[in-house]
């Protein structure tokens, strides 16, 4: 008898550092507890203005943001994972986030997420690039034309501006934040394992 | 033949919920390490002040106050050790610093801090105010007249500023900290295990 599997939100920024950590990662260790990801792709620069930042926090608090190059690099060495610092922090992932909620993209939402990320904090390319997404895109054997066509309907711009909206008005601060089915947030790749844990229902109850 | 024990420096603010966490429990982290902690007490406020925030960042930023509260509880339960949410929060945790830098409460500094922690943190009573911290170092074993009378000469008074100097100077942006002897810094009680190992010196080197 097939059972229903649980679900647990990981919510993404194409920008963020340690979403890509998440992103490499989450649905391997979801496999192990059984647990179904929903890829819920968002900005957070909607979510940063409404904190009164008009950059990232790793740009406007300086010593944050060296400790947070640093540890990326360090944990990335430790995962045996590519890292290369973007020449431009943050980028703007508003055309990969568009993308990645087309009907053409949907069914490879999580290659295209991962490819996106490998691009830009491997190779350290521009992901608000046309021709790099382009790659991208065709490298999965999806209609890239397809693609930015329907990146640019009325539905998916307002589809991404809910899922922005929805994430403020649920606590989501920063980028990765996992979503558990009753509610239970957690923040950052440091928090994967228990996150999904928890969502499998098999963490701690607080 | 006895060998040095590396020594891993952990920052801490007596007002921070995930200092708490890490004082309950970086001593026994690094016994199982063979490493030494240096217990460095130093104030966030200027460390804030001089990132242009006039309060805590969980304070200025709503939702991620929101979340650190629940998560608190959360871990706490996990770890079976009590929480209660302060009143008043930050604290001010100007006088315990001072305290714990006197020469009367060196020999104590572990149990003293962790005694302000419980006091602040499970039993929910105000870190500023004498009479707790008279019942504190009482409890210790302590001159609880001699460490208030140490806690007010300008040594003690310089030390804390010059502790705190230090941090904002070495990248210290926040608490808990730990700085391992190579100057790699580890951010949060989530780093605890990753940073003691590093310390011990059988943490992956990035």
């Amino acid at each position: 008898m097939a059972t229903k599997l649980k679900t647990v939100q990981f919510w993404y920024e194409f920008a963020s550092p340690y979403s890509y950590l998440a992103a490499m990662r989450v649905n391997e260790v979801a496999v192990a507890y059984e647990v179904r990801v929903d890829w819920k792709p968002f900005l957070l620069g909607p979510v940063f203005k409404q904190q009164g930042l008009n950059d990232s926090p790793f740009n406007v608090f300086k010593a944050k943001g060296a400790y947070m190059w640093r540890d990326m690099e360090r944990i990335c060495n430790e995962l045996d994972i590519g890292f290369k610092k973007p020449s431009v922090f943050p980028q703007n992932g508003l055309l990969a986030a568009r993308l990645a909620l087309c009907d053409e993209v949907r069914p490879k939402r999580v290659e295209f997420s991962q490819g996106v990320y490998l691009m830009q904090f491997v190779m350290g390319y521009d992901i608000s690039n046309f021709v790099n997404l382009h790659s991208v895109l065709e490298n999965l054997g999806l209609n890239s034309k397809k693609a930015f066509a329907q990146s640019q309907s009325n539905e998916v711009k307002l589809a991404l501006r809910n899922q922005t909206q929805w994430a403020m008005e649920n606590g989501i601060f920063g980028a990765p934040m996992f979503v558990c089915g009753d509610g239970e947030l957690f923040w950052g790749h440091d928090r994967l394992e228990q996150a999904v844990a928890w969502g499998a229902g098999s963490g701690h109850k607080g």
